[in-house]
């Protein structure tokens, strides 16, 4: 197998791993900058890493779209194309074609959709996911999921389950790669009779790791909170857990005290071309005029490259000028800010000190210190 | 005197020198990138020195309208706010306001105009240029000139040029800091004899540094060409010479020869953010559709950080999706292109060969390699 997972801790749910691939290690609990289309945005590499990154995640309906997964593997794989060396984890594509309401028709066969970009008609099938994500050379590979939205009928939940676990399995048979491999993605949304069912087959096919999707996509963070524990105790013990496209930092630190593993999600850089940062007690608008003069930097205690060499005046200067390198820092630091809240989180784990930590920097965040 | 400069080497009318300022050494001839706004558009600091600069350029104009000087003065100066602990130029603001056509109003106090920003009126004289200089704090300041547009009238020109000796005294009258020295500015376009009478009156009140304004303002290149020689040969030997706001890289290599020492120009950032590359053989689109599957670098035989990286392809691919990296790449190495080529003219000067370097150069620019 070209990927092992080491549990090397609990912590009552909550768990230190490591994850090893072909193109590195990956320590768990781990955040995953969001690459979309060939880049962390704003920020090169040797950013990205500096930060704390050990593994990025790309996305493969924006890649197969532009600039082709063709075109990637011709270039020598991603990892090359944008020169990250380190792990990569691609979608599958799912989320973002069922992201497209109106344009796409699914059946058993795949999903059927208009490109964001030019309209021409494509489709999207469990093995075209597979070899576009083969295409590109992705350490970890996602299976295509229905993924329903958050306010779903049980109708609609029942089907999405139904054909999650049917194309998991038409990916795995489909599946051959000399170093990739696959993780199965439970559906379900907040029912765990569901959640259950799906967890139980796609167990049986034995994948090497195990992602929660269907959180996050509309639903209140209390629910999800609320779902956690019991959806991540029906996953395997001794592989990877994966919660995607999470989320806010308090959002992390429950899901981590729930047994999950992985996380990824726009929000650090998103934010950050938004002159929102994202500190320990919360998180600040750089817009705002009490910044103008202000000498300090984001977060006082921060040791990322932003907050050594910059003020907030500074950053509150350039995003009023427009300037890029305001997203550029920003994205750069929020990403540090994750990717230290994970770290801190694995140090909690390993001193055997997670709820104490969970609950003192949920305080924290919420300006309760 | 804050600032000493060396002439190691000549070669014919070209020049190898090196000017040590409080924050540091520029070897000339020097290119500095242009910081507008408190920073080179897309690049960290690091980035830029990486590249090869010594020197950046900052505008006054810009920096005094938005964040304000005296703010960047209580920061801690420009050097502090920006993290460029390296020399720092600035212009007077002058170019910028005279640009503003029909938003100005000129007479010997100065210049009346209003913001771009906001539209407030706002009055640029000697002693506020000088102000706001000594508050940003750069190790070499210009003194405000008047700077006629390339189609100007000999009237025109004659009153521009009456104006500019004024306030080049007004300005040097005005002065008083610890580490800035001031540079004064020579006008009178292709008009020789004016600029004779601009410069003997300014070489009268012994500035420590001189430069050629009004150039790169409409005219044609080969006019620019023709009248350099002569113009360098106006300013004093034993002081740097500043051709301001030049310009490609068939410019420099022309001025070089003319005894110029130093240059800037937004040419190298703003064309990187428009997917225009400059190499040694001319300029590239990378936005050009047969650049798509080109797995070569930018520029083969280029080390900077970009070429030694990426594709072709993948610039293409991210000026395509509209990604912030392709204009931050692409402004690092033309930047890096532009710092070497100034490395190179260094380098045959030392060895006396700059005339058949030269000439080599400008034949490769034109694609006759």
């Amino acid at each position: 197998m070209p990927i092992s997972f080491e549990l090397l801790a609990e912590d009552g749910p909550a768990r230190l791993g490591k994850i090893t691939t072909t193109h590195g290690v990956i320590e768990t609990p781990a955040f995953m900058p969001v690459g979309t289309a060939g880049t962390v945005k704003g920020l090169t590499p040797e950013m990205v890493r500096e930060a704390g990154a050990q593994v990025i995640l790309g996305n493969t309906y924006h890649l197969a779209l532009r600039p082709g997964d063709e075109l990637v593997r011709d270039m020598g794989g991603l990892h090359k194309f944008m020169n990250w060396p380190g792990p990569i984890l691609t979608d599958s594509g799912g989320f973002q074609v069922f992201s497209l309401t109106g344009q796409r028709k699914v059946t058993d066969a795949g999903a059927a959709f208009r490109s964001h970009i030019d309209g021409r008609p494509l489709e999207l099938t469990p093995e075209k996911a597979v070899e576009i994500q083969q295409n590109l050379g992705s350490d970890i590979a996602m299976v295509l999921d229905e993924c329903p939205p958050g306010e779903a009928t049980l109708p609609v939940l029942k089907e999405a389950v139904r054909r999650s676990i049917l194309w998991a399995k038409r990916c795995q048979d489909h599946h051959s790669h000399p170093y990739q491999v696959q993780f199965a993605i439970v559906q379900g949304a907040q029912n765990l009779e569901l959640r259950g069912e799906c967890a139980e087959a796609l167990v049986a096919l034995d994948f090497p790791g195990y992602a929660l999707g269907g959180f996050s996509v509309g639903e209140a963070p209390e629910a999800m909170h609320a779902a956690l524990p019991a959806c991540a105790a029906l996953l395997p013990r001794e592989k990877p857990r994966y919660l995607m496209g999470v989320g806010r930092p308090e959002d992390l630190l429950i899901a981590v005290g729930a047994g999950l593993d992985m996380f990824d999600c726009v929000m650090p850089t998103r934010s950050g071309r938004n002159a929102l940062a994202f500190t320990s007690t919360g998180t600040i608008r750089l817009r705002n005029a009490k910044h103008r003069r202000d000498s300090a930097p984001v977060e006082s205690d921060c040791p990322c490259y932003c907050c050594v060499n910059y003020s907030r005046a500074y950053l509150h200067h350039l995003f009023a000028a427009k300037e890029m390198l305001g997203p550029t820092l920003l994205s750069l630091h929020n990403l540090a800010f994750y990717l230290r809240l994970m770290r801190d989180a694995r140090t909690a784990i390993a001193e055997g000190r997670y709820a104490a930590f969970a609950t003192s920097r949920l305080a924290a965040l919420r300006g309760e210190t």
